[in-house]
């Protein structure tokens, strides 16, 4: 997590402040838990939450406290005690630390998803806008970075509107995954807490009880949210693609906005660089990375050992920041997406029709050639096109043989777009629903 | 993927015969939708069932052919030709390879998944049986390796056994994901095939249609499929380092089934290896690193290239055939595992009762001693004991100045493993329901 | 390791009969040793060289006799014996398994290498060739997938050749860092056996000893083993998605060798696939991702644990059989490549010279003119251009402000190619030494 | 990267402050060869060197220009001329961006590396250290956790020393391969730049100069530099590993060192947790983990794409910085690691002897005893030993016909660990030299 790659929404979960605040909550519920439970006074729980919610925590000083104690929860209390007072020995009380990082941790995942979902609905936004403003834009699809057949330039983004729905769902059950609450003490036996405690605090966080805690949350859970954050990455790593390749000097069918102040513009109009997708494709690389100490922070020892921490100390903020500025810039780059729907066209039409060859083969079948016979004949005017000498619908239209087949219409039907097209309608339906 | 470490059941998902079964299926169903649509004969497609299903094909043969025409789909489709007849010039209409291919390795996976499924149902019928069985065991549960507080083998359990429910709905929404037929053509547009063929294909397969597909089912799809794995092997991977550290010769807790017959069991009773755990544990890493090469796979070119083909050819097997073999054998150890409650009893006791020190210090302070008073008791008392000078409830009920604030009573309380297990029946309702 | 992606001699390495010949070379060097020592009688080790020299190692028989005891190793010393006769008892003497197993691993890692080392000399042989063959041909250098300035494709396949060069010292680094011999006993104290045997066996096989073993070779070597095999699989990426993008359609200035006879290439004179390289991408991702459950196997607990085991009986083969492949694949498609000079010159005159642009910039300063009257001249010259209404240096040549400053000759030196190419000699001098 | 794992030295290293100081002394160089060569005047690059030799670069007016141009070495050469006046037009001059960012960056990992040689070099010191003062502890092996033969615990040590000697001898190559330096214009073509000026830089830097850049330096170099990164912090991780064994509560032959002060250790002295070596071993996992992004970066598009940045920004400091911590703290729990000479004593004598049963086996064969009736003796008496009923030598004295082929002084003999220490100076040379 670097400022370069950050948005403030995101870092600021990661917050030393926000984190001491969400510390202070967890502890504040248990306490009215507690008193709810006749374990300390309900006063004393009222003034935790007076003292305690007005306080403005001093990160400098427990960063002091915790060079003594080396504890950070040990030294947050400390703090606290110094806002609440007296009543301060009535916080934490049956806990153990882990019941208030690992639910802290819970509650700031589970923020950092809503904003991931959110960055997801602004890409699909600016994914559906696009597509129906190019639904009908005539363009090449390629295999293998080939020509192959027509296609439409709002069925290609269609597409990506799939798969970030799809991304948007991973989210919602990744985020589903780690929303849970632990309070149940040194080994997960709530030898020294009431599960009512435990219980009380979820529902105040919008969290669900984890079934069986062992001091810690089972790290199954938090490797399931960094894959699915891996394979969300991977999706813009995809698109980002999409657009490097058609904005290449040679393709040159979109481009990343390029605003007019940008420095060397127009002596050199050509040298656009499409670096925000460049940046995408970089940033994908570091969000999956994280998804395998994910995995390998599973299998801890026992009831619980601390080789997850630091690794989550870095991957908490760095994957879902990382992931959110990816997310971010590449729906700017969709939105703002200059596309040259002439240089599709003039794309199309570079290898003189060769791409209907495949229907010039039926349409002779159908008229009852041999396929060895259509075959022939379609090769000896293609070669002459791909040579650059001619344009292969004249070509056929002059080939005797095969105007005994097929009529000038037939054939300009075999290079008819809207044979291409014709289901285009049906895809959309399937994607953004009947209209 | 190895014979040493596969199962017949999974294997056979990924061998040629089942592929080409799957192909032609694929196949005869399209027939089927075409002569409904009236593009081809009706009596073709029954001819096609009928000839082609009572083929055996020849693997052998295929591979022959397509060593002459480079081509996978093509030698099939000439193979069943011999076997069809005349009719075979009605299969694979207007459809694609990828369009064969991509929706047989929907079934494929589909079908691991199902094995995948039934073998976490193992597990979690093991997991359940030897939960109940040691629902009350006490053993030490250990932070960072350390004595902590008492837990119960159950508890333990029961622990893995909700984390293995958690893999089953992984599974069993990476299925979801994986299970989608494409049949749309070169670049995805139905330009020479009627939607109505992928929905018919699909419904008998047991497939939903994929929204959208470019030549090719979109790979954040099996990348998501993989990450799952990945996962699951890792929650392999915690309960195998938990038996091994349970089975060290010096906590010996529990042990892998060790048949009589198992070579030097006696001349080196001590010497039985948990090497079934341990080969787990290398599995897990295979299946976790299977995960990585699938998100990378997600970017494809365009409508599609091929570079994505040649890592399913491995990861397809090897990561299903793995898992399935880890969770098996895992579950086997689970169901055999000897478990010796006397040990769990006599390492419990290993520290003179040292583990109770937090309770004994919490009921001085609740006499009225002042933390530091309560503090430096305990700790006289706990130091002798740590040098192995004593029991320490021993000692504390010897320590005048701890009986003028504790009876002896009270401190047998203190020491009560009962005290631990009293939200043991709750947990367990949690997690297997009342009872 | 599929055999769709395997060369023999490769694979050979991996089979079972080598690996028994290898066991037995071991075994039968050890009892050399042994005998030498007085330990074992000379003839025995004489017996056991001749009768078990003579042997063809059943692999079936070896198999059997492993599902009763369980164990490889006697296994396969209860077959040897039933070739050597009484004299059998000799062998193994003082030795446990793993003596036996990871010094034959490491002398099949060392063949591996012997083979990825000749492969990386192929792809340098073809490199070179080519590189000299095409030093002097002008293409476009590109950032960003953008036209940036001219440099010469030979250039461009130099850059190549010492990327290789570079993976051909990892390789021979990487073999020196797992040819070692260990010879140690059960936990590495040579308590049985004495140093000097190993010192022998690593002799007679071209190893070097072990400095401490462990009962295991220590696995980092292995580690970066496998991690060097993934940094040189993203080199033979690197060089295939290059030539991914300059068969594209609308690139094509090289082309994956294409025989005559490989379908349908004339019907379709543009659909040709670079599905060599696009395989060589997915390979390449796959012998990436071996690297980390390599680097996972180096903490074993304590003296060993066998998890490394199951992770090499896979990557062993898979990787060094994906890679040699792989570089084969990929030293095949440069030396047959289709390259094609003429459309890299069209490529370069594509953008009507205003790659130049900077030069002239340069040469309007250095005759006097401000950065920014400069500039204006450039862009405003350039800015036609762009738009397809005419041609860089006759738009310049005409613009009389331009020509009060810069001569027809000068402007026409702006636009010589030679000025990028007066180092390429130099450069080469570089890579291929003087000439 | 995050500041609770860094230490300031390495971090130093990626401060802005550092690195503008790094592009200044490569524009200051570059400038002296200009010079040299007469491109430039040479009173200009005297000038340079010492107004922005003199300068402090202040990084947020940098900063403040970059949100401007957009250009981060733009931004610097804009600040630096606002030190150094109109001379500042000669600085940079035929260069690109990339000479000084891909210098810098080698720069930089030239640095880094020799503070985690030097890291490694006091782990060595402190290895040979304790492995010298533990030379002849004697403590069990262990094989799968299980008790094997007994070892030294400086044995052991000496195991790890040659592991980081190997680790050493990696980062030296791993140095070799970042330090080169790369001005050779946009497409590395020395267009506008003489190759003299990249000579005079690398060698006033202390880099090798790179054959054949392409704007950028190729970034295998920075895949084999990160990968070997991973595998030192594997080696890490396995170190860590074993002590945080070593000190399990059953175990405890070792601990971390615990200063006195530190929170709670008297009340319960036996929760003394090996916190650091597990903070170590999730550290080694981020470590690992970036090896994988750095092999993702190798394959830039043509003559180079912007992707390997964003992966750079984050992983340049990140690895360094983690893995210099955790080489540091993982080094220091070695110099003050507590070590238990009499409880690893007590471990050996656990099992009542059952680890010598192997060489009571053989010296009975020795005897002439038949390898059935040896087990069959052996296995008697080892039996009861396990169950507890006894100590191994002492019933295998009063077995009668275990006597009749071995005296008592035979059979101690096969209890002498001296047996198993024989070969510990000649390793010990092999590892520390003769002494």
């Amino acid at each position: 997590m670097i400022p370069r790659y950050s948005r403030p929404e995101m870092t600021e979960i990661w917050s030393p402040e926000t984190r001491f605040r969400i510390w202070f909550e967890i502890e504040a519920y248990a306490c009215d838990a507690l008193a709810e439970l006749g374990v300390i006074p309900k006063d004393a729980a009222k003034t935790i939450w007076e003292k305690g919610g007005a306080a403005t925590f001093d990160v400098e000083r427990i960063d002091e406290i915790e060079r003594v104690t080396k504890h950070d929860v040990i030294a947050f209390l400390t703090h606290l005690a110094e806002f609440v007072g007296p009543d301060s020995r009535f916080v934490h009380q049956g806990m153990t630390s882990s019941d208030v990082l690992d639910t802290c941790l819970s509650v700031q995942l589970a923020r950092a998803s809503d904003i991931l979902i959110a960055d997801v609905d602004r890409m699909l936004a600016a994914l559906k806008t696009r597509a129906l403003e190019h639904k009908f834009t005539p363009t090449i699809g390629r295999s293998h970075g080939i020509h192959a057949e027509p296609t439409t330039f709002g069925l290609k983004l269609a597409g990506y509107y799939v798969e970030f729905e799809r991304a948007r769902e991973r989210l919602v059950a990744a985020r589903k995954e780690i929303a849970t609450c632990a309070i149940s003490g040194a080994v997960g036996t709530f030898a020294n807490i009431d599960m009512a405690v435990e219980a009380h605090v979820a529902e105040k966080l919008g969290l669900t009880v984890e079934p069986v805690s062992t001091q810690v949350i089972p790290r199954d859970r938090h490797a399931m949210f960094f894959a699915t954050l891996g394979v969300v990455a991977s999706s813009c790593e995809r698109l980002a693609i999409e657009i490097r390749h058609l904005q290449r000097t040679e393709v040159l069918e979109a481009e990343e906005f390029f605003s007019e102040g940008q420095k060397g513009s127009s002596a050199m109009p050509h040298k656009r660089n499409p670096v925000l997708t460049e940046n995408v494709t970089g940033l994908a690389r570091m969000v999956r990375s994280y998804a395998l100490p994910a995995m390998e922070n599973v299998a801890l020892w026992h009831e619980r050992d601390i080789s997850h921490s630091s690794v989550e100390r870095m991957i908490g903020p760095d994957a879902t920041v990382t992931l959110d500025f990816a997310l971010n810039r590449l729906a700017g780059v969709v939105e703002k997406l200059l596309i040259y729907p002439e240089r599709m066209q003039s794309n199309l039409d570079r290898l003189g029709g060769l791409v209907h060859s495949q229907r010039v083969l039926l349409a002779l079948t159908q008229k009852g050639a041999s396929r060895e016979d259509s075959y022939r004949l379609v090769q000896r005017n293609a070669m002459p096109v791909w040579r650059g000498e001619g344009d292969f619908l004249t070509l056929l239209k002059a080939d005797a043989e095969v105007s005994a087949l097929l009529s000038d219409a037939e054939l300009e039907e075999a290079f008819d777009l809207g044979y291409h097209f014709k289901a285009v309608d049906a895809v959309f339906a399937r994607v953004f629903g009947e209209s």
